[in-house]
């Protein structure tokens, strides 16, 4: 039995309409082998960032070749361009507003094409529903085995989101929330990497979510007891606050871009 | 490899209980090989012209054989039949209830039966979960290869929901709204063919919601700055009034039954 | 084409997030033919009871062999153990928190191991994501032929929650909700066969839910007018209080833990 090739699907649509099955049909027209799996159709509605640190946890754990393909559009009938890319291993099909910025960051850039050979763009049979007519049939062919390079030229940039990087300031690194999780979890701008970066491996670090002390940094979740709060190194690398068994979001009534703290008690920064 | 029959499920079952799942695995049971695609189980519950319109949005996206299956049936367990249909090269099973009325009015009726063979429909373990002890293991015969007139007889007739058409009053063309998506735009019984049918393409069309004026009829959901509302001829081929980046139900207050007018400024209606 | 193997997903993760799909690329990563289908993945965060019920209820509608993974654990990363096993003809793999506890009671225990050889548990990559980083390995490992056995011995015991059981109080039978569904409808502790137990098949059976009446036992839905109240068997084969298109749960203001009463009416108890 020949491999099934995997395109995954993140939207904003929603699953309450018949916009994600449309594509799903659309795209089983052409690619019937196809196996089609959802990250998410329920990113808030417009929102890049949020689609890009989900595209950025969910895509590396697919095999190889899988095919990852994002309509998450505010700018769906304007100007903007459709891109097609490989990084890591893995091919990317999205609109070119900065959804692949973490991806971007995490993974090496092997291809990067502007999808405009009008042989291979299907003519627009809506002018609004761009996941069904353009990106459907588009992942079909890919999948399929159409070249990138065939689609068209190489961009001359593409966009990046602008996500604050954390910094040091007085021994103090700050960085934000870049996520906020269905469980209230507080998914940081703060990577394993930049703890490293700044601290010895035995330096004790302290966390401060919006000025409030949340502890020592922890391992696991049932570190604390239920309903206390603590800090740890998550699934995707990140420094985030969490609330054992309750949400953190609630107890620290904060959220995307609230500022999050580290400090070493008793340890020397190294920058 | 041989191809996998497609079967759709649509249902008001949401996706918070086992019931989708106990569907699927009764119809795995009987045809592993079939492939399920969800078209939607968030559908209001009980309400079946949202199921009809977003069946006749998804269904004809999918491959030519497709077989889709509703199970939106506020009346499980009374004598309301179930019926087996093709309309335009794909097959469907739903409860005789009216949920077929968009697909009926789109797509040519090909074949249709009331399912009512003893030999064929399975003893009912229960009298409550049609989806699962019914609709399932018709499903998987029919994509197994059970021909449609081994169902049953054609019936005389079957239910059509009273859908209002829009009208034309003094050179002003009345629709309503008749379903609103997730985003909040309001998807209208007013459908290209109808403009065409009562206005030339150069006539200039403008148009109200709920008695305010929305502004020309544009192309595309980016037409208007974020946040202004527009309309548009959707996805669908209907007219829909939204909101770029907005919810134009929460706008103009409105919702199903919400009434919209087209009148053409200084151009000339046909009829 | 051989038949591919079905894997089941059960956990509390939504489906607004990343998580379930990072679990399903590990797993696709590793068992590329499995075919996996969700149970539910909005089961009430930690809520261990709810997705017992759920449990119980889809899987014995799935073939053979069926792998259900369930991953409602809010002790991951303590020492609770993962239990591997087989009830009724079907594998499950799941955290031992009494998860099991309905499929235990409802199907044959075939065999039920402790996973813990290090040959055959995946590393943790990460200590918070074991859907990713423990289930789903192991899961594409078992539906590719690895042996139970080969995962760890049988364990002395392994954790049932304490479903209270209804009991007999001067010949009315005493049960407890313990599932409220996304219809409102309110599942009960109390099983026909509990009935059987205690009535002849004639008896007359009225039913109270929180104090008030709710009728004489019903066989469908619709036996009630829309929007009044009726208890009927469900599907499950449990004693169920519904309000026909309606939600009893508001009807009644009642939820898990409300009380439920049968007695006969001019029948006699058979204990």
């Amino acid at each position: 039995m020949a491999k099934q090739p995997i395109i995954t699907l993140l939207t904003d649509f929603g699953t309450r309409d018949p916009y994600v099955a449309a594509m799903k049909g659309a795209i089983l027209s052409k690619a019937p082998y196809a196996q089609i799996v959802d990250i998410t159709h329920d990113v808030p509605a417009h929102d890049i960032l949020a689609a890009s640190v989900a595209l950025a946890e969910a895509a590396p754990c697919f095999p190889p070749g899988t095919l990852h393909v994002v309509v998450v559009d505010p700018g769906v009938g304007s100007d903007r361009a459709i891109l097609a890319a490989r990084f890591g291993g893995q091919a990317y099909l999205f609109p070119d507003n900065g959804v692949i910025t973490t991806v971007a960051t995490n993974q090496p850039l092997e291809q990067i094409v502007v999808v405009q050979n009008p042989a291979y763009v299907p003519p627009a049979e809506s002018n609004t529903f761009h996941g069904r007519d353009l990106f459907a049939p588009l992942a079909a062919m890919i999948v399929n085995g159409l070249m990138l390079e065939r689609l068209g030229p190489m961009p001359g940039t593409y966009k990046m989101l602008d996500i604050p990087a954390p910094f040091m300031d007085s021994n103090v690194l700050v960085g934000r929330v870049i996520y906020v999780d269905n469980f209230g979890n507080l998914v940081t701008n703060i990577r394993q990497a930049d703890l490293q970066r700044h601290w010895t491996a035995d330096a004790m670090l302290e966390i401060f979510c919006v000025g409030q002390r949340v502890g020592v940094l922890q391992s696991t979740y049932s570190s604390a007891p239920p309903g206390m709060a603590l800090a740890l190194i998550n699934s995707m690398g990140a420094l985030e606050v969490a609330v054992n068994q309750g949400r953190a979001s609630d107890k620290y009534n904060a959220g995307v871009n609230s500022e999050v703290r580290v400090l070493a008690v008793g340890g020397i920064a190294l920058s």
